[in-house]
């Protein structure tokens, strides 16, 4: 298959060059994974999207019309039964100005992506990542949300070009472990979950959702908390985890070396398995 | 005449939707007041965007390339001697993810705009302006350049709708301010002038660079430091800069009374006058 975008229902190659998403980034994203034609965990990614529009004042389109353009995109897309749905919406078109108008309409555009390809060790020993020199700034009114200003990523993602790092941890100007560039971080350790509050930087995942919600169900205790660098060496176990990979163990961590995968990582990519994230499966 | 866009020096209406800048917000901006038909302040505006490249790592044209560009921008618009020209310039077309790819070749976009209209009274009398809720975060990798990445600029411009405030001052997340939503801020007191400092948030403006030069000509004493919210009631004159306005002299701030304009101001109007930033005209 071949990346397509779409505009609403059509197919599109361009947005007009005063859309507000590319004059200011003022607009926000999901990645959806697809299966078997379905966008997965579609209930979240739009909660989280609507969400995230709520927070910018963009009126966005309702959940059951933006479900029907991704549907109509999927299927607009020859070949196309597993990978990627990219769902921009951002604020449309606007005068020049960071003043917006109540009445501009959200414009809504949307990707079809082959799905990523990873090394299967990536799920079955897990992965070694770097800690990022770039240092997220700590921004209550963006953080959870995944908004198009998303140029700390992009610098934090270029510091490293050496593949055999899987992804780079960012930490916040406190010192605070926030997230990776790409994904949300977890630790375990035999008393249950961790992971990173994320109230003045980073972005609230989907499978981070997901995760909690089943280690929940399961009887898996889990903390959301600030989590600061010196704590790493008190974890056993850390993973990574974002729409598209499932899961990810890490086997080794700046210089902290982890069970990849420990006893609590093991069984939540069985409990993901099981629900659904066919990634987890080794 | 009419608001007319460029990519390169072809017409364009829209962009690549896997352009980075929509995708990230990946990429920069400068807002430049054309006179005569003239790009004004030039040198400086150049300055800013190609050291914002560099430090977004963004292989920029070179000087004289833009120049041609922004020339036949406003050579090929109808009925233009006076306005704004916008340039941009983003990373380019790339793949999915944040990574990118050495040989993307960056794309330079450039609008040309009719001249933004206020009331004289805003030079001769001054403005009052209100202090946004949104701090700015502190993140010293952005700081300085005028990126695409600009959604606070975005939340803190539309808190408010009365037409009676100019401007919203903005402090950061530490409690200093930093600038306008669309301007630089300086104060003033006998001993001479005071701008923050702009190392942790904030736009290093082109005309807070030409005010700091024209002042030093001048003999005017002008500390670049962090300034406190607290100071504000020490000084005696306040105002606005841009590459639009010039500046604006600050009659009211929140619940602060000043000079506008005061004598310091007066004279850095009368420079600026001179150096042929002709708003200054009062």
């Amino acid at each position: 298959m071949k990346t397509t975008w779409f505009e609403e229902d059509r197919r599109a190659d361009g947005v007009p060059i005063d859309d507000r998403g590319l004059q200011y980034g003022d607009g926000l994203f999901e990645t959806i994974a697809v299966r078997l034609g379905q966008p997965r965990l579609w209930p979240l990614h739009a909660e989280r999207l609507l969400s995230g529009c709520e927070r910018l004042g963009i009126v966005a389109p309702a959940t059951d019309e933006l479900r029907r353009l991704v549907d109509n995109a999927i299927f607009s897309t020859a070949e196309f039964s597993a990978g990627v749905v990219k769902l921009i919406v951002t604020r449309g078109s606007g005068q020049r100005g960071y003043r917006f108008s109540e009445r501009a309409r959200p414009r809504v555009i949307i990707g079809t992506f082959e799905k990523a390809v990873y090394p299967v060790d990536f799920w079955a020993g897990g992965i070694d990542i770097r800690i990022c020199s770039l240092r997220l700034a700590r921004q209550p009114a963006l953080a959870g949300i995944k908004s198009l200003n998303r140029l700390e990523q992009v610098l934090a993602r270029n510091e490293w070009q050496d593949a055999s790092f899987a992804e780079g941890l960012m930490l916040d100007s406190k010192g605070n472990i926030i997230c990776g560039t790409m994904s949300n971080v977890f630790f375990a350790s035999p008393s249950g979950l961790i992971t990173p509050a994320i109230t003045d930087a980073g972005v609230c995942g989907v499978m981070r959702r997901h995760i909690l919600a089943i280690a929940d169900a399961d009887g898996i205790a889990a903390s959301v908390r600030p989590v600061s660098m010196q704590e790493l060496e008190n974890f056993e176990e850390m993973f990574l985890c974002n729409s598209q990979i499932g899961l990810w163990p890490v086997r080794r961590c700046g210089s902290n070396s982890l069970a990849a995968p420990g006893p609590v990582t093991s069984r939540i990519m069985a409990l993901l398995l099981a629900s659904g994230i066919e990634e987890c499966r080794r």
